[in-house]
């Protein structure tokens, strides 16, 4: 532990520097307008993989962006650690609301502010900078091997075909990946479990050109009113889900289960406080950690339609418009609740308009073993680290290619994430703190050496 | 008539020409970026009245948009008529609906395509063109007067001082206005009344920043899931407006009223078939044409919230907005109804949200005497020209400015409109017929000689 902590204070600046460096990429793979900026991360990274030690380097094609490899054998009958993570980062709208530019990483008590800071530029670069301190001080104890890929924020849709044909090159005995959140530095937490996602945009057309509000209001369908009551509709009183079917494959915790979960270290004022609202809100009869935990959930990620421009416009749209997301929980199926959804989508759509619904992207949900060797070494490398043993939760985010893994590669994954809820990790002022980044650097490496161990 | 007829066959083509130029300025009102094109119009519409023989013409400044005026006295003894229009024009996005260039006036099967064609270049300047050719032919029977206005599409914000300021300049018997529709050209019709107006902007706010919606999606209130739960709540199952109090000072037609108003020829089919729709929509108990005359409505004119770029983002935003507009039936108050939706919608925001009103403009209904020595000439002027009575109607559209002129002035209105419900004004691709442009131009001048007469 002296050695490691030694190596990182002896090289802190660079380590910032590497990773501003990686920041300053725009790489929005939402985007299309960002391309080169996306080619241009990968490449990146493809160095710092080759300049920290790592063998047959490559920036693999795939009909998307490309996904870096990288490996380190050290003992073929050692181990095998597959490291996972994206360069990719989420759009940075709404851009008025930055304090300070998205791509231009600025320190501000202690946090560094960027798009992609902690999701997940801040947190897989850890393993970059962990796998060159193993190198450096001769202390990797086993095999290694990076996959970090350019797609996440859109669903990895290429990474499935890129993954199938590569099972020789990837076989592995864990896949670690840090791309979620702790409960807090003081309470750091493991998280055993992510939820699955089913991302659609629905199209309401009305009339089939735009009209004068004054000529034909009143007795032609708005689409903006027919969508706003469909998607009122979409959850009941109790904020239970409308779609019929929509949770016949959840699986109810146990009271046991349940009880665990509660037990993590939760301040509902401070949440309230956190995020200025006076009301929480969610699904009758659960706790607010079972809610982003353990239920599935339907969330509006965008809407227009009309005029949305400066002033007034008196129009009667020919078309409204939103994107939707649904969470799932373990048992459901992402392809089957975008099916369900469509059907009723369509079944509710009122004779006055037309509707289109178009399926985005999906993932499974997953749980994650905790008696494994990996997660023991988990444990113990942070226990080790925070001088606290970890707290199980359940995080209420998405990595779809976890399920993806596990069916492909048949490869359990460990998610040994860094960050914090309050990162504001898809909105504007996007933050890592730097505690965390270099702390993650310093655990890393005891992942490595009780993974081993333990194995 | 004659006479009138060889005038506009001899200068058909410079009257097209002059339109053209006119509706080549982009005078968008709404949009500050026009600001130098609405300014530059306002100098061509002074520069042409001129030319026609207007004298004392000024570019009268306001707080806003300048108000072109000119006039003409012939004897003063004689009656005057104040012709007012618009020469500001309403954003023409969505752009890419537009066949050819908004800003570009093209001819397709003997019909002007441009914002503006009909909406209200090409009707308030067949006035000008009239006025010309009364003044070459030595045949204007009255005093003339025009005022032009430039904030008609944002609510004639300034119109009012204007008016206040300017009452002995602008002492008239009758306000003519061309700014409305005819049924077709094959059923002439005047119209009656207009409806008032009043446009708000609402804002809720759930979150205090966008927020991960797998992270805190399911547990905390989405702002467009609550915008929409409010504006479905707007209609009920009937679709009455839900407001407490919209309806209280609405005054029933009578039952010859009513009757009357659907004698007009009304085709439901082709009614249909122009907007593609399979099914028309509108409150429970009246007809179309009572729908869009005679009842308030409250449409939605815009709306937008969250991520609603290119492909996905996981996004619970922090706030949904949507533009709103209420039209108002004469006895209704557009400051009373601004009030009472403020109120409502506050009262339904739940606790989760925060919610912002912003009143736009609004503008009082109002209903034109049909027994008037104007009226009637408008009447007589139509049946001379096109071979058959008008049909009187009540128009959905508002046109504030006429209330306004009655409260300030005592001056009457009589709308003498040439477009078609079907010209889609405010909408991509609005026309005008050059059929009905010159055929206004021949019918305005037999309308100051009934005027004359009947005086």
């Amino acid at each position: 532990m002296q050695e490691i902590k030694k190596y990182v204070e002896a090289n802190k600046d660079r380590f910032l520097d590497e990773l501003f460096a990686l920041l300053r990429f725009p790489s929005v793979s939402a985007d299309p307008k960002y391309k080169n900026d996306v080619l241009n991360a990968a490449d990146f990274v493809a160095e710092k993989l080759r300049e920290a030690g790592a063998e047959n380097v490559e920036v693999c094609k795939t009909a998307g962006y490309p996904v870096v490899y990288g490996e380190k054998t050290v003992d073929a009958s050692k181990p095998t650690v597959l490291v996972y993570g994206h360069y990719d980062v989420q759009p940075p709208d709404p851009l008025e609301l930055w304090k300070t530019p998205p791509f231009e990483p600025t320190i501000r008590d202690g946090k560094i502010y960027a798009r992609g800071a902690c999701d997940d530029k801040g947190q897989f670069y850890m393993h970059v900078k962990a796998f060159e301190l193993m190198m450096k001080t001769n202390s990797l104890p086993c095999n290694i091997k990076f996959m970090i890929e350019g797609e996440e924020e859109v669903g990895s849709d290429n990474l499935a075909t890129f993954v199938q044909q590569n099972k020789e090159k990837l076989k592995a005995d864990v896949i670690l990946i840090s791309d979620t959140s702790m409960l807090s530095m003081e309470n750091p937490s493991l998280e055993t479990g992510l939820r699955g996602l089913s991302y659609l945009e629905v199209e309401v057309t009305g009339p089939s050109r735009d009209l004068h509000s004054g000529v034909y209001g009143g007795a032609v369908a708005n689409p903006i009113t027919i969508l706003s009551k469909m998607i009122a509709s979409f959850h009941d009183e109790n904020n239970h889900i409308t779609i019929p079917g929509f949770y016949d494959d959840v699986i109810e915790l146990t009271d046991e289960e349940k009880h665990a979960l509660n037990e993590a270290p939760f301040n509902i004022d401070e949440y309230k406080k956190d995020l200025q609202i006076k009301e929480i809100w969610g699904e009758k009869g659960y706790s607010t950690l079972e809610r982003t935990g353990t239920r599935p959930t339907l969330e509006l990620n965008g809407i227009w339609g009309g005029y949305i421009g400066e002033g007034a416009k008196t129009v009667l749209p020919s078309k409204a418009s939103a994107k939707i997301s649904m969470r799932l929980v373990p048992n459901q199926s992402s392809a089957k609740i975008t099916e369900l959804f469509t059907k009723h989508f369509e079944s509710i759509a009122p004779p006055y308009v037309k509707v289109k619904v178009t399926p985005h992207h999906g993932g499974e949900p997953v749980v994650t073993p905790t008696s494994s060797a990996a997660f023991r070494a988990a444990e113990k490398a942070i226990e080790e680290s925070f001088g606290k043993k970890p707290i199980p939760t359940r995080g209420g985010g998405s990595i779809p290619i976890v399920a993806l893994f596990e069916k492909e590669l048949g490869i359990k994954t460990v998610l040994m994430g860094f960050g914090l809820d309050s990162d504001a990790l898809h909105s504007p002022n996007e933050k890592y703190d730097i505690y965390n980044y270099y702390k993650g650097i310093e655990t890393i490496p005891l992942f490595y050496k009780y993974f081993t161990a333990l194995s």
